[in-house]
């Protein structure tokens, strides 16, 4: 996508996928102009398609259409149909990807097959032989098999087959509106844009527009934050026509809970939400796993939108679809995952923040850093007093890496099935400190600045990481104020704690340990007395 | 499928996508015998394949192949892993067809282009020279979507890229079990079987363990049916190893509350419940939505299995995964889409479902007919006295014929966004009729009858459908003693409660109505006034 210099939208797929007809549509809803690539040709040579190929041969043909497609790809806010066979040729496709954005519409063999036979004898299109053929349903297969890993190329692909061609144009707007997204997580039920730059709070109506959004809208919120930029969220969804209903909880953990999901149940069922109404969680951690896990079970799925206002719910519990409530004693085990449409975090929303939580969250980018990436460790090095010093520049775009981080995880992996669980690096232990402390004596950040602490060493006495990289995590986590040790915490209430939590798996813990830094190793058969040392170390403030 | 006549394990799949190892281990597990075919034709040649290929030609390669597959299909319980190309072969798939269930392990390309170049040079498999192509992993792509159409063909798939041996070898194993499912629903997140049957409720136990599930068991009940069933699940369950805990509730609608929801969520947090865990839900739709709504969402989804007591879940709630609680006055307004592990109804339960509630059940059988088959209709007029007496045979039948209708509807729209919106016919006026008499009057399956009737008639009005069809439904709901028209609800309440259903769109009614049986139709244009005409006769009672 980096090759792009132009914009427009070029759209790629089998015969009968309805480029043309979605083509025209969106060229219409964007007020651009629209190029069908076959209709040009037509125009060109003065002759049908089948006419050309029969009397010029297909070369002459594929020499036409490279020539028209030039020419569309040369100007500026079009959408551009082609023909299904230009992605075969390799130039044509290096055209493409610095013209626009490309997208494939999908289709699967059978439907082609139907939209052939009601075409029928008076097909002039290109598949028309194929109704001769002994099986065509099995020779469309074929032939689309052979186009499937051209098609693949797209930026993007959009399946069709129970959509109507306005559904399609949607879908093809919103991936359009992708492209100055930070990044996007791409998982089954369809990707979805996470937005972090300044201002983005003003554009909130606007983006939410971009992404196909219609509907009355529910903002989720804590006090705190509603009553410092519900109006400004509020503005922008009205200027962009969304009605505005909002409901604003008491801030903090304790908010947590089924009864206030039930409080906005209730909300929800007296304003006459229906299933294209959407939910905006604005707020931290908090509201999103509240909100997104009513959104989640308000009419078997409302759509969400989730707009991060603390640095942890930036980088780490805006994304990847984990929602939760609370039970006493039972933190976050009740839940569903549930992605949301969009994430639009704006940085300004950090200012407000208080300091204490603000360090918090540098702790999660950390852990992304330590887990995932050299680079973004090295940044973190190299500008911790631009980021403790909030420069938004510098903190966005540490935001944007970890998020992107976090975002390319949760693709691979959107249930916790493998991958993700890496995620966890850290958090065994700090989930035994939370419990431990009743969750009233650190915040989430530090609690993991001090599990990843354990982490690190354990990995260290197994002989997997170097004691250079404890230091330098150590090193790190300290220059943002971040706690590496604690005291004053019941151990034996922290590895019960542990055993309770749920990534415990048959009894056994699985730990998320280090072999160097971006090289996540999973062991669950760490002997109990080396994780008891390590913890006593720990807590004894000692480490 | 029912041209098989062994007993047999086919497994095919692309090079690197593991046959080998996973056809040993399921044979084992099984304790069958296991086929390598490549193994098989190199000891029979005395070379090994590239050799043969070198040396003989790809056709001697293929007459061999062909000789070793024939010997293996004509065995018995044994596990055949075939070479990549063996399907490619018509008499090849004839072969596999009839002698066992075909399974496909499916494999990324990126998958197979690191396995490839971790077996490097020292390779022997025919991919070896792919490793010297300009572009490996784009001809991997080619080579593997060019033969996709022909793995397409297995009876199953089994997805291997983020499995271990271990994992691809439970799938597998679970899905042989699908062979003597009455039904199998094909959804996204993975297919299950349903079993409808007398007597399974003795086989609980080894057919969980036959999907592959493990962990402990919490059964979810109502004390009626509890007091009648419990004994004889925990038996069963039991009898296969499984530890078992139980929680009854009271029986009846009133029982769907998040109140309850709550209750079983400390149960689970009491007893520790871990996410490999099961849920059973024996008993009713109150049961099945209930229990299926916790299991969604605790820990963000454990195992769920749904044991059906009563015809209304057997034909309908126990499959597709709608799972709901209800706040006052707002019915299944909060659940999720979450699909069982697996269905299993013993019919034998139906002989102690109170009598009314048995009528109750046909009335969406017959639903079921109207809208998608009239092979069922038929089937439902010339049964329809053994039916009413209760002739466990002849109900297992029809509840197989109309739970299939129902599994092969979710299958094709797992999250009700296009084609499943049809299976509410009859349920607009009927969700009206029940909202409009607090859920105390009619029993849902009664309700839906009168509903029925009502799409029918404006069906009739809108010329959409014959008199005779309307005539044919009203006789047959008649002859199960279904109610075709009722009195003394307030038209108002109706109208009213109808407006504020889930199925409303931007304040649309959005109808299902009938063109033919078999033959849904939707419509959201239907005049005011004839729906409020058409209800009115149904509310004189003079329809």
């Amino acid at each position: 996508m980096s090759m792009r210099t132009r914009d427009n939208i070029i759209l790629i797929g089998f015969s009968y996928s309805g480029k043309s007809m979605v083509g025209r549509k969106v060229a219409k809803r964007l007020g651009w102009s629209f190029v069908d690539t076959d209709e040009e040709i037509t125009k060109l040579a003065g002759k049908d398609i089948p006419q050309i190929f029969a009397l010029d041969g297909e070369e002459h043909f594929r020499e036409l259409e490279r020539g028209v497609l030039n020419k569309a790809c040369r100007g500026q806010n079009a959408v551009i149909a082609t023909g299904g066979g230009a992605v075969l040729d390799e130039a044509n496709r290096e055209l493409m990807r610095e013209s626009g954005v490309i997208i494939c519409l999908e289709v699967g063999a059978e439907t082609i097959y139907q939209r052939l036979l009601k075409n029928g004898e008076g097909s002039s299109g290109p598949l028309r032989p194929l109704l001769a053929a002994q099986d065509p349903l099995r020779r469309i297969r074929e032939l689309k098999a052979f186009r499937q890993p051209y098609y693949d190329l797209a930026d993007w692909k959009v399946g069709t087959d129970d959509l109507t061609v306005e559904e399609v144009s949607n879908e093809v707007i919103r991936h359009w509106n992708f492209r100055d997204a930070s990044c996007v997580v791409r998982v089954a039920g369809g990707s979805y844009p996470l937005f972090i730059n300044r201002g983005l709070l003003e554009e909130l109506g606007e983006r939410m527009k971009g992404m196909g959004l219609l509907g009355k809208v529910s903002i989720i919120s804590d006090q705190a934050v509603f009553s410092l930029y519900g109006a400004r969220a509020r503005e922008s969804l009205e200027r962009a026509d969304f009605g505005v209903n909002f409901l604003a909880l008491p801030p903090g953990e304790t908010s947590k809970t089924i009864e206030n999901a039930i409080k906005i149940y209730d909300f929800l069922i007296e304003r006459r939400v229906e299933r294209n109404d959407i939910i905006v969680a604005l707020g931290g951690g908090v509201v999103g796993d509240l909100a997104g896990f009513v959104a989640a079970t308000f009419l078997r799925g409302l759509p969400l939108v989730q707009v991060p206002t603390s640095l942890i719910a930036m980088v780490d519990a805006s994304i990847g679809g984990k929602t939760a409530v609370n039970r006493p004693g039972a933190k976050n085990l009740i839940g569903v995952f549930y992605q949301p449409k969009v994430v639009l975090a704006d940085v300004e929303t950090l200012l407000t923040l208080p300091h204490r939580e603000l360090i918090s969250g540098w702790s999660e980018v950390i852990k992304h850093a330590m887990i995932l990436s050299p680079e973004l460790l090295r940044f973190l090095e190299e500008r911790a007093e631009e980021l403790l010093e909030l420069n938004l520049e510098v903190a966005a775009e540490a935001i944007r890496l970890s998020a992107s981080l976090k975002a390319e995880v949760v693709s691979e992996d959107e249930k916790e099935r493998g991958r993700r669980i890496i995620l966890n690096y850290g958090h065994t232990l700090a989930h035994g400190l939370e419990a431990a402390t009743g969750y009233a004596h650190f915040l989430h950040g530090e609690a993991v600045a001090v599990g990843m602490m354990g982490a690190a060493i354990i990995s260290h006495e197994l002989g997997l990481l170097s004691s250079e990289v404890v230091e330098r995590q150590r090193t790190l986590l300290e220059r943002f104020g971040l706690p590496t040790r604690c005291s004053g915490v019941n151990i034996d209430s922290v590895l019960g704690a542990m055993e309770l939590d749920k990534k415990v798996r048959s009894g056994k813990i699985r730990w998320v340990l280090l072999g160097e830094v971006g090289q996540p190793v999973i062991r669950d058969d760490v002997p109990r007395d080396v994780v008891l040392g390590v913890i006593r170390d720990l807590l004894k403030g000692n480490a």
